[in-house]
């Protein structure tokens, strides 16, 4: 006998929790579709030289790497942005702007630990062509209706601009060339704190006492950083173009964000934000969720440069990817989840074995009005029948003796309420749908 | 600059292909679902040893695996099955009957071809702990309407029983031990022809004279294999038990097929289909399409001793698998498939930069009415923007200038007829839903 076990890090999603997720990718998808985004999907291995180096050095420790049979060196996919990067270059007849979404795995040879898995899905949407910040607005906007649309209520969309922290880093002195690594020891500010993050920077730079006070204002101090506002921002870039260009891109997001009629409460424009990726040039976003604390459940920002690295012509892009782990994670803790879910509305008992031909036939007349109908397979006591129903969670039973059948009726049993009644198969079938909607 | 390649036998669906396998997988969801199972998911690595020995010598070869950076050996699931008889192994929980649905890729590193990938999608429904011939029947009324739904009408679904099988060959004189390797030779009938196949049986077996002619007339006749029925089957196990149940079961097949209306031209039941892994234990059947001729898109059955490879209980199964690549290919092949679509519905093009605001709330109010609405960024020329629509194949465009939004009207414009109306903005919603309804 082998020992059934799944690798760590892995899992299996058993039917109620397989329900909520399915319900969540539907929401989602519904929003994506609604502005123009369509399906895409691409192989789970890539070749390995796709994937390596685009990750950072951490990064590319965690990809799932091995030859295939012919030798090469393949790997599974760690992120759905640059299998995108690597499909946009090689279909160059695709139209742009290319609005594509997908929702699929991913493979991280994490350590495995509590919310952190190595096989995870991601849900990804991506505007690739366009350098307008109404595109990047877009993905802003729709993180807000995604979230609202699945249930969610206390969130934060964090919003800053590479363009921005880049002008503010030379401002300050800071080379050019050092300013990913600066913005790097940034954000490690959730991880190893204020004390921490000077460590780094002083061992690197030279920091000095203005600088260190900036820091201290705008990206050390969680009080000052929730009142950070565009106007505030510009001071910090005043004089350097590239900060000039980013606040505008900053207020066309904005400007996009009132005319579709986003609430302010649910973003800021926040200056502590850097993500790690070094890909990012433009725009980026985060969404924090503020209860309960769980990390960031969406993120994202423009990355003009990347597709270039598979393309002879550079091509503008910027996308944002929803975590599905923690967005389920954090519904089902907030108890809206509802992971026990059947969508199986019927149980046709099965009183004699003789009886069978006659279930096949009303269940075939219920499906056939859009209800979702089990047979029971065996004849056994009808109390094991109605305790495989109560378990599975079906909501109602169907009783057919051979008196019922000899009468035209049907009993249909309502397994919450414990209630019995005798139909018609029409009747029985507008009282299950009516219940439905209710 | 990298240059951009998936690795052999892998592919990229791009949108128009991606919306016709969702529509399918749609379609074969909602049939599943209506007769009560439920979707599950499993990891796509399994430790090797879960998988390896499962599926015959040519199948072992053609596992994905290799080792994780904890040594341990993995592998890339090869179907859905063996991961299904784990799952039930591991959860001794779940409720039985249980029935689940997963639509999910499989990997094997198989010499790529036409038709042939290394990853390619299998849409399963398994029915785990009855032995019930109901459960099998209702994997064929099943396959039957998903068939119908997604508009093949060209395709036989035949039936064997490996019970009958068995019952034959032990009748005819083959060693019990043996019966599996005599059917493996025979199952290559379609690939080796009969004489390739009497060459195998005549190396490893004593082929009567009166074995051969039955061979001939039951197997090897394709005119004689359609004309089986189950009266002349019958005399083939006349005597045996095994034959008895066999044929019982395949009775009760037949019953439910006939109580579920589903047409004696869809099924057949013929004694030739063997069936190649060796894990059948009962009811078989595979669908074949009769026009264009492309082999199997549907295969399965009773698999009673499976799970008992991964638990001290044998739990009886029984499953059937859809072929999602050869579905969409065949779809594809009647012009069915209709793989360019999109579901976006409406353009709203931008005439001034200064207008996007007034866009973004045009296109908000339209998604309120589920339309899937994109708005372009861009104030490019009015021509490059329809040609864009015309491109993604977006049936309507709506223009708006400041002339129109002073007047409070759009001019909505039919890109398939090339005809344009000026409307106000609850008019052209209504417009446009009556035309997806056509």
């Amino acid at each position: 006998m082998i020992i059934p076990q799944i690798p760590k890090g892995f899992r299996d999603f058993l039917p109620g929790k397989m329900n909520l997720r399915k319900k969540i990718i539907g929401a989602v998808t519904e929003v994506f579709e609604s502005f123009g985004f369509e399906p895409m999907d691409t192989p789970c291995l890539e070749y390995a030289e796709t994937l390596e180096g685009k990750y950072g050095e951490e990064g590319d420790r965690l990809i799932y790497k091995f030859q295939d049979r012919g030798g090469r060196s393949v790997a599974l996919r760690y992120d759905l942005t640059i299998p995108l990067s690597r499909v946009v270059a090689t279909y160059p007849e695709l139209t742009r702007p290319f609005k594509r979404y997908q929702i699929a795995p991913v493979w991280r040879a994490d350590k495995p630990q509590k919310g952190r898995f190595r096989e995870f899905y991601q849900c990804d949407i991506d505007i690739i062509g366009t350098e307008s910040a109404y595109a990047d607005g877009e993905l802003v906007i729709i993180t807000y209706l995604v979230l609202k649309k699945i249930g969610f209520d206390n969130f934060l969309i964090r919003i800053n601009n590479r363009k921005l922290l880049n002008a503010f880093a030379v401002k300050e002195g800071i080379n050019d060339r050092q300013v990913p690594s600066f913005f790097r020891s940034i954000d490690k500010y959730d991880k190893i704190g204020r004390d921490g993050v000077m460590k780094e920077l002083q061992n690197n730079f030279t920091v000095s006492k203005s600088l260190e006070t900036k820091l201290d204002d705008y990206i050390f101090s969680e009080e000052n950083r929730k009142q950070t506002g565009l106007s505030e921002i510009a001071k910090l870039v005043e004089g350097m173009p590239a900060g000039d260009e980013g606040l505008r891109e900053l207020e066309t997001i904005r400007d996009s964000f009132s005319a579709y009629g986003v609430p302010e409460k649910y973003y800021m424009f926040d200056f502590s934000l850097a993500r790690g990726l070094d890909y990012y040039t433009g725009p980026i976003f985060e969404t924090i969720v503020t209860e309960p604390r769980i990390g960031s459940i969406t993120g994202g920002g423009r990355y003009d440069n990347l597709i270039g690295l598979f393309s002879r012509n550079p091509v503008p892009a910027t996308g944002t990817s929803f975590g599905l782990e923690r967005i389920v994670t954090v519904l089902d803790e907030m108890g809206i989840g509802g992971s026990d879910g059947t969508m199986t509305r019927i149980l046709v008992t099965l009183f004699d074995a003789d009886l069978m031909a006659d279930n096949l036939r009303i269940a075939k007349t219920m499906r056939e009005a859009d209800l979702n109908v089990e047979v029971y397979f065996s004849p056994q006591k009808l109390k094991k029948q109605l305790s495989y129903a109560a378990n599975r969670g079906i909501p109602f039973v169907v009783i057919q003796g051979p008196d019922e059948i000899s009468q035209g009726t049907i009993t249909l049993r309502n397994m919450n309420k414990g209630t019995q009644e005798v139909l018609s198969l029409g009747d029985l079938i507008s009282t299950v749908k009516n219940s439905v909607l209710q």
